[in-house]
Protein backbone atom coordinates (compact mmCIF):
# COMPACT_ATOMS: atom_id res chain seq x y z
CA UNK A 1 0.00 0.00 0.00
CA UNK A 2 1.25 3.51 -0.68
CA UNK A 3 2.31 5.61 2.41
CA UNK A 4 3.69 9.06 2.04
CA UNK A 5 7.38 9.22 3.19
CA UNK A 6 6.63 10.97 6.47
CA UNK A 7 9.28 14.02 6.08
CA UNK A 8 7.08 14.65 2.82
CA UNK A 9 3.97 14.32 4.92
CA UNK A 10 5.23 16.99 7.78
CA UNK A 11 6.47 19.27 5.31
CA UNK A 12 3.16 20.07 2.73
CA UNK A 13 -0.52 20.06 2.85
CA UNK A 14 -2.55 17.23 1.07
CA UNK A 15 -4.22 18.94 -2.10
CA UNK A 16 -6.03 15.70 -3.41
CA UNK A 17 -5.14 12.86 -5.78
CA UNK A 18 -4.97 13.07 -9.11
CA UNK A 19 -4.71 9.38 -12.02
CA UNK A 20 -1.10 8.76 -11.03
CA UNK A 21 0.13 10.84 -8.01
CA UNK A 22 -0.79 12.56 -4.48
CA UNK A 23 -0.83 16.43 -5.02
CA UNK A 24 0.80 18.61 -1.82
CA UNK A 25 1.71 22.04 -1.22
CA UNK A 26 4.98 22.90 0.16
CA UNK A 27 4.66 24.73 3.22
CA UNK A 28 6.87 27.58 2.56
CA UNK A 29 5.06 30.75 2.27
CA UNK A 30 8.43 31.68 0.16
CA UNK A 31 7.41 29.83 -3.04
CA UNK A 32 3.95 28.30 -4.21
CA UNK A 33 5.62 25.15 -4.38
CA UNK A 34 3.34 21.85 -5.80
CA UNK A 35 4.69 18.17 -5.16
CA UNK A 36 3.59 15.23 -7.22
CA UNK A 37 3.95 12.05 -5.55
CA UNK A 38 3.31 9.21 -7.81
CA UNK A 39 1.15 6.75 -5.30
CA UNK A 40 3.35 3.54 -5.71
CA UNK A 41 5.60 1.49 -3.34
CA UNK A 42 8.67 1.80 -3.23
CA UNK A 43 10.11 3.98 -6.24
CA UNK A 44 12.95 6.22 -6.07
CA UNK A 45 13.20 7.42 -9.92
CA UNK A 46 10.69 8.42 -12.70
CA UNK A 47 12.75 5.37 -14.92
CA UNK A 48 11.47 2.97 -12.30
CA UNK A 49 8.01 3.77 -13.53
CA UNK A 50 6.38 2.16 -16.38
CA UNK A 51 6.41 3.60 -19.44
CA UNK A 52 2.79 4.74 -19.44
CA UNK A 53 3.01 5.69 -15.77
CA UNK A 54 5.79 8.24 -17.01
CA UNK A 55 3.45 9.47 -19.56
CA UNK A 56 1.35 10.00 -17.11
CA UNK A 57 3.41 11.74 -14.80
CA UNK A 58 4.20 14.37 -17.51
CA UNK A 59 1.09 15.13 -18.47
CA UNK A 60 -0.01 15.53 -14.16
CA UNK A 61 3.09 17.92 -14.04
CA UNK A 62 1.80 20.14 -16.45
CA UNK A 63 -1.80 20.18 -14.83
CA UNK A 64 0.07 21.18 -11.91
CA UNK A 65 2.12 24.11 -13.35
CA UNK A 66 -1.79 25.14 -14.84
CA UNK A 67 -2.72 25.05 -11.17
CA UNK A 68 -0.13 27.25 -10.48
CA UNK A 69 -0.73 29.75 -12.78
CA UNK A 70 -4.08 30.20 -12.39
CA UNK A 71 -3.82 30.40 -8.92
CA UNK A 72 -0.79 32.64 -8.42
CA UNK A 73 1.60 34.92 -10.27
CA UNK A 74 4.29 33.04 -11.70
CA UNK A 75 7.44 34.71 -13.98
CA UNK A 76 9.29 31.07 -14.39
CA UNK A 77 8.15 27.08 -13.67
CA UNK A 78 10.90 25.38 -11.82
CA UNK A 79 10.78 21.59 -12.01
CA UNK A 80 12.64 18.86 -10.06
CA UNK A 81 13.00 15.30 -9.43
CA UNK A 82 15.80 14.85 -6.90
CA UNK A 83 15.39 12.77 -4.51
CA UNK A 84 18.86 13.13 -2.91
CA UNK A 85 17.13 13.40 1.29
CA UNK A 86 14.19 11.96 0.83
CA UNK A 87 13.83 8.53 -1.43
CA UNK A 88 10.10 8.40 -2.24
CA UNK A 89 10.26 9.23 -5.83
CA UNK A 90 8.54 13.13 -5.82
CA UNK A 91 8.47 16.24 -8.31
CA UNK A 92 8.74 19.62 -7.47
CA UNK A 93 7.01 22.09 -9.04
CA UNK A 94 7.29 25.57 -8.44
CA UNK A 95 6.09 28.73 -9.07
CA UNK A 96 8.96 31.29 -9.21
CA UNK A 97 8.97 35.12 -9.08
CA UNK A 98 12.22 37.44 -10.71
CA UNK A 99 11.81 39.11 -7.16
CA UNK A 100 11.24 36.31 -4.59
CA UNK A 101 13.68 34.92 -2.43
CA UNK A 102 16.12 32.76 -3.52
CA UNK A 103 15.66 34.31 -7.21
CA UNK A 104 17.62 33.05 -9.86
CA UNK A 105 19.15 30.25 -7.55
CA UNK A 106 17.14 26.71 -7.27
CA UNK A 107 14.74 26.99 -4.14
CA UNK A 108 16.21 23.71 -3.23
CA UNK A 109 18.53 23.98 -0.19
CA UNK A 110 17.69 28.02 -0.07
CA UNK A 111 17.53 28.94 3.62
CA UNK A 112 14.83 27.69 5.89
CA UNK A 113 11.25 26.87 5.18
CA UNK A 114 8.98 29.89 6.22
CA UNK A 115 5.09 28.10 7.18
CA UNK A 116 2.14 29.61 5.97
CA UNK A 117 0.21 31.64 9.28
CA UNK A 118 -3.27 30.70 9.31
CA UNK A 119 -4.42 33.87 7.04
CA UNK A 120 -1.83 33.26 4.52
CA UNK A 121 -2.77 29.53 4.34
CA UNK A 122 -7.10 30.41 3.68
CA UNK A 123 -5.66 32.74 1.21
CA UNK A 124 -4.03 30.09 -1.15
CA UNK A 125 -5.61 27.51 -0.41
CA UNK A 126 -8.99 28.35 -2.49
CA UNK A 127 -7.58 29.68 -5.09
CA UNK A 128 -5.74 26.67 -5.49
CA UNK A 129 -8.45 24.73 -4.99
CA UNK A 130 -10.42 26.03 -7.57
CA UNK A 131 -7.59 25.92 -10.33
CA UNK A 132 -7.54 22.33 -9.51
CA UNK A 133 -10.95 21.90 -9.97
CA UNK A 134 -11.01 23.01 -13.48
CA UNK A 135 -8.46 20.35 -14.03
CA UNK A 136 -10.24 17.04 -16.02
CA UNK A 137 -8.92 13.71 -16.53
CA UNK B 1 15.72 28.00 -37.53
CA UNK B 2 17.14 26.29 -34.14
CA UNK B 3 19.99 27.73 -32.46
CA UNK B 4 21.84 27.12 -29.41
CA UNK B 5 21.67 29.19 -26.61
CA UNK B 6 25.33 30.69 -26.94
CA UNK B 7 25.56 30.23 -22.67
CA UNK B 8 24.58 26.31 -23.62
CA UNK B 9 26.56 25.99 -26.63
CA UNK B 10 29.82 27.98 -24.16
CA UNK B 11 29.70 25.35 -21.37
CA UNK B 12 28.76 22.26 -22.77
CA UNK B 13 30.25 19.45 -25.59
CA UNK B 14 27.91 18.42 -28.07
CA UNK B 15 26.70 14.43 -27.97
CA UNK B 16 24.51 14.33 -30.81
CA UNK B 17 20.59 15.02 -31.60
CA UNK B 18 17.80 12.75 -31.05
CA UNK B 19 14.16 13.03 -32.32
CA UNK B 20 13.11 16.25 -30.21
CA UNK B 21 16.34 17.49 -28.76
CA UNK B 22 20.17 17.91 -28.81
CA UNK B 23 22.18 16.23 -26.20
CA UNK B 24 24.71 17.96 -24.60
CA UNK B 25 27.36 17.11 -22.54
CA UNK B 26 27.91 19.81 -19.76
CA UNK B 27 32.02 20.77 -19.38
CA UNK B 28 32.10 19.90 -15.00
CA UNK B 29 34.48 16.93 -14.44
CA UNK B 30 32.57 17.03 -10.68
CA UNK B 31 29.16 15.51 -12.07
CA UNK B 32 28.13 13.36 -15.56
CA UNK B 33 25.52 15.73 -16.35
CA UNK B 34 23.81 15.46 -19.44
CA UNK B 35 21.21 18.55 -20.79
CA UNK B 36 18.66 18.35 -23.53
CA UNK B 37 17.46 20.74 -25.82
CA UNK B 38 14.69 20.46 -27.83
CA UNK B 39 15.32 22.01 -30.82
CA UNK B 40 12.68 24.91 -31.09
CA UNK B 41 12.82 28.32 -31.43
CA UNK B 42 11.63 30.63 -28.45
CA UNK B 43 10.83 27.77 -25.86
CA UNK B 44 11.12 28.57 -22.42
CA UNK B 45 8.51 26.42 -20.46
CA UNK B 46 7.63 22.63 -20.81
CA UNK B 47 4.28 23.51 -21.24
CA UNK B 48 4.93 25.30 -23.99
CA UNK B 49 6.03 22.54 -26.33
CA UNK B 50 2.57 21.02 -28.00
CA UNK B 51 1.46 17.41 -26.21
CA UNK B 52 2.84 15.23 -27.83
CA UNK B 53 6.58 16.37 -28.01
CA UNK B 54 5.92 16.78 -24.35
CA UNK B 55 5.93 13.13 -24.09
CA UNK B 56 8.68 12.43 -26.47
CA UNK B 57 10.83 14.85 -24.10
CA UNK B 58 9.69 12.51 -21.16
CA UNK B 59 11.02 9.27 -23.50
CA UNK B 60 14.14 11.26 -24.18
CA UNK B 61 14.88 12.53 -20.17
CA UNK B 62 14.51 8.59 -19.71
CA UNK B 63 16.71 7.82 -22.04
CA UNK B 64 19.47 10.13 -20.89
CA UNK B 65 19.13 8.51 -18.03
CA UNK B 66 20.23 4.86 -19.25
CA UNK B 67 23.13 6.26 -21.27
CA UNK B 68 24.50 7.62 -17.65
CA UNK B 69 23.98 4.55 -15.85
CA UNK B 70 25.54 2.80 -18.83
CA UNK B 71 28.38 5.00 -18.78
CA UNK B 72 29.23 6.15 -15.07
CA UNK B 73 28.39 5.16 -11.60
CA UNK B 74 24.79 7.04 -10.36
CA UNK B 75 23.96 6.47 -6.85
CA UNK B 76 20.54 8.32 -7.90
CA UNK B 77 19.16 10.85 -10.81
CA UNK B 78 18.51 14.10 -10.86
CA UNK B 79 16.55 15.58 -13.08
CA UNK B 80 15.58 19.58 -13.72
CA UNK B 81 14.01 22.36 -15.56
CA UNK B 82 14.96 25.97 -14.47
CA UNK B 83 15.63 28.32 -16.81
CA UNK B 84 16.06 31.03 -14.10
CA UNK B 85 18.86 32.35 -16.05
CA UNK B 86 19.42 30.84 -19.28
CA UNK B 87 15.54 31.12 -20.77
CA UNK B 88 15.68 28.88 -23.48
CA UNK B 89 14.23 25.39 -22.32
CA UNK B 90 16.87 22.85 -21.49
CA UNK B 91 16.64 19.65 -19.61
CA UNK B 92 18.98 18.99 -16.46
CA UNK B 93 20.07 14.94 -16.28
CA UNK B 94 22.74 14.51 -13.48
CA UNK B 95 24.60 11.65 -12.22
CA UNK B 96 24.48 12.01 -8.67
CA UNK B 97 26.90 10.13 -6.72
CA UNK B 98 27.19 10.12 -2.88
CA UNK B 99 30.37 11.25 -2.20
CA UNK B 100 30.09 13.87 -5.36
CA UNK B 101 31.63 17.83 -4.63
CA UNK B 102 27.60 18.77 -3.85
CA UNK B 103 26.03 15.64 -2.25
CA UNK B 104 22.52 15.73 -1.32
CA UNK B 105 22.56 19.39 -2.06
CA UNK B 106 21.51 20.50 -6.21
CA UNK B 107 24.26 20.77 -8.42
CA UNK B 108 22.67 23.79 -9.78
CA UNK B 109 24.55 26.99 -8.09
CA UNK B 110 26.97 24.72 -6.30
CA UNK B 111 30.18 26.08 -7.14
CA UNK B 112 31.99 27.13 -10.14
CA UNK B 113 32.27 23.94 -12.54
CA UNK B 114 35.62 22.51 -13.28
CA UNK B 115 36.13 22.18 -16.59
CA UNK B 116 37.37 18.51 -18.20
CA UNK B 117 41.21 17.98 -19.14
CA UNK B 118 41.89 16.25 -22.26
CA UNK B 119 42.45 12.85 -20.67
CA UNK B 120 39.15 13.55 -18.33
CA UNK B 121 37.12 14.22 -21.52
CA UNK B 122 39.08 11.44 -23.71
CA UNK B 123 37.97 8.80 -20.97
CA UNK B 124 33.78 9.95 -20.77
CA UNK B 125 33.36 10.56 -24.73
CA UNK B 126 33.59 7.25 -25.53
CA UNK B 127 31.89 5.32 -23.23
CA UNK B 128 28.83 7.92 -23.26
CA UNK B 129 28.91 7.72 -27.51
CA UNK B 130 28.81 3.45 -26.68
CA UNK B 131 25.93 3.93 -24.68
CA UNK B 132 23.96 6.22 -26.98
CA UNK B 133 24.68 4.13 -30.14
CA UNK B 134 22.84 1.80 -27.58
CA UNK B 135 19.81 3.81 -27.74
CA UNK B 136 16.81 3.20 -30.40
CA UNK B 137 13.88 5.24 -31.67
Amino acid sequence: MFQLHPRLAQDTFRLGDWPLCRLLLMNDVRFPWLILVPRQKQVSEISELAARQQQLLMTEIMAAERVLRTAVPVDKINIGALGNIVPQLHVHIVARQHNDAAWPAPVWGHGAAIPYNKTQRQRIMPKLQQAIDRITW
